[in-house]
């Protein structure tokens, strides 16, 4: 058996310790140290036997890393991480800004190629596995639509969101498919639907004593772009309840696409779908399958930034081709 | 732009009928001749500005055509066509055959290898789709279990099978997911569930004058392998009424892996799915998406077989790699 894959991780928030838990299922890997911008003995990892650095000292790791998992937001921190390390390590991140990915991938592929690495960018489950699914659909059904829902899940932008609101202490806010909605597309009818017909936004809502509900609730129903285009359901709930019964993080979705063969005639249907106990673990998940796959490509001597769509599936795989074939085929 | 991907078809069955129908459907991609055992005169293709040449001539095409989709059976056509023919072009086939899958590749990848070219094997859905997702869910949650449903759809070897028993003049014979069964694996039980746990087995039988036909029903039912372990339904229909309802030729399926992270509380779904109109024209869907792969792959002066998992998912559309980061990621 070939030495373990070495593996870094960079940020220990939710998407740090999901990833940190899934390298324990993977018995190829091993977590070699955790890397953050705190104090790192104000860091207390699960591993107790793994070492938590601070970020200035990362370049001490250089040869002891196979990839470096960066699990830090797409709004500051990989924008600037994901360039910076990718020149010295290989890196799998899970950026999912849609409007910046270009600039991603093209500021990410010239470290990584500088540096002879492999960066694995807008690794997860959307961006990620729903956009290979979006992608696949749509080359074996040229005439065809397809149908993005997400949830039943948190959305932190919406959250947060609500927790901007004068009065309001915390907030929780789930994204629902609409199930009528769901079946319309299932049908193959090509409905053309926005994002509030597919989609309710249900908030949990706990207030500063003494705050205005009614007020509270129409600011957030008359929010622009966030929910004023969509059903908005809310409900006020004690600080307790929203502990209680709001703090676990599903979520979950849907990638559909329909289309028509032969003369027109014949309805074809492809759906991938996911439901998620915790959507951090998930995406923790998805970004160390493409660790294996991105040390794998650069190990052959390829280099550069590459997204879920250039990386063959087996690549993911700690089993042999030979394996794969007679297991999965 | 570049000029069109010239495509062969080798024998002009029901598949090979989707795949001229598909070509249609992709701009990129232009059907150059049918290649056919029987007289080339008696075979009327939909395309009637294309050549219908015997096989015994295919060498002349060395050079005109730049993917050969081969459309015969697993049986006896692929494993004599499929090594044949990689010598000369590059070829996907759709060998369906799971317990000679490990020859056919080696015995296509010498061949493929020898003369340069690249052959994909076992491209459909199941192989194909169905065993790409089984393999990436495998990767991404380590600890879990999959389970594939086939239908509901026409299963050619089970009507055949009815088709041999005496008095039978004809029959169709559909495999039926059974619902209580996905939810039960949807739920995260993790059952254990053998074929006939996970399917009925529905046949409409058509029988000679006279034929028996408490001993037709008794003959299918117990016959084994194909319907013992299955609860077993069987009508007995007039001619008309079989050709009427039940030629056309809808499939379907469900690829699902459900599996824990974290510290095993939490639980995690992964669901792929067709709903077919044409079984037929979905494969051959399937088939000239990758005929693009393979083409590029090829031109790229890679070589030798490969399977769905060795293929980047970018390989399979006809647009960039810009465009497919914008419009699907």
């Amino acid at each position: 058996m070939n030495r373990k894959i070495r593996i870094g991780i960079i940020g220990y928030g939710n998407l740090g310790k999901g990833v940190e838990l899934a390298l324990k299922q993977n018995k190829d890997m091993e977590l070699i140290a955790v890397f953050t911008r705190r104090n790192p003995k104000s860091v207390i990892i699960n591993s107790s036997n793994v070492p938590v650095v601070h970020i200035d000292d990362i370049d001490d790791y250089k040869e002891e890393i196979d990839v470096m998992i960066l699990c830090g937001g797409s709004a500051t921190d990989l924008p600037e991480q994901s360039p910076k390390f990718a020149k010295l390590f290989n890196i799998v991140d899970s950026f999912d800004n849609h409007k910046k990915v270009e600039e991603h991938f093209n500021t990410v592929d010239k470290a990584a190629q500088e540096g002879n690495k492999i960066a694995a960018i807008s690794i997860g489950w959307d961006p990620g596995l729903f956009s290979m699914n979006r992608l696949l659909a749509d080359s074996i059904l040229p005439e065809g639509n397809n149908y993005t829902f997400w949830g039943k899940g948190v959305s932190q932008g919406h959250s947060d969101a609500i927790r901007r609101i004068e009065g309001v202490k915390d907030a929780v806010q789930y994204t629902i498919p609409i199930e009528e909605a769901i079946q319309e597309v299932r049908s193959g009818s090509n409905p053309d639907l926005s994002a509030g017909q597919k989609h309710i936004r249900e908030c949990y809502v706990v207030v500063e004593e003494n705050a205005n509900k009614e007020e509270i609730e129409k600011a957030i129903k008359t929010m622009p772009n966030y929910f004023f285009d969509y059903n908005t359901i809310v409900h006020f709930v004690s600080e307790e309840e929203l502990k209680k019964n709001h703090s676990s993080m599903p979520h979950g979705g849907f990638v559909i696409r329909t289309g028509k063969t032969g003369n027109g005639e014949n309805k074809q249907l492809i759906e991938f779908s996911i439901k998620l106990g915790s959507n951090p673990e998930f995406t923790a998940s998805v970004l160390v399958a493409y660790a294996r796959a991105v040390y794998r490509l650069n190990k052959e001597g390829h280099k550069g930034a590459k997204t879920i769509f250039d990386i063959p599936i087996s690549y993911t795989s700690p089993k042999s081709p030979k394996e794969i074939r007679r297991e999965f085929l």
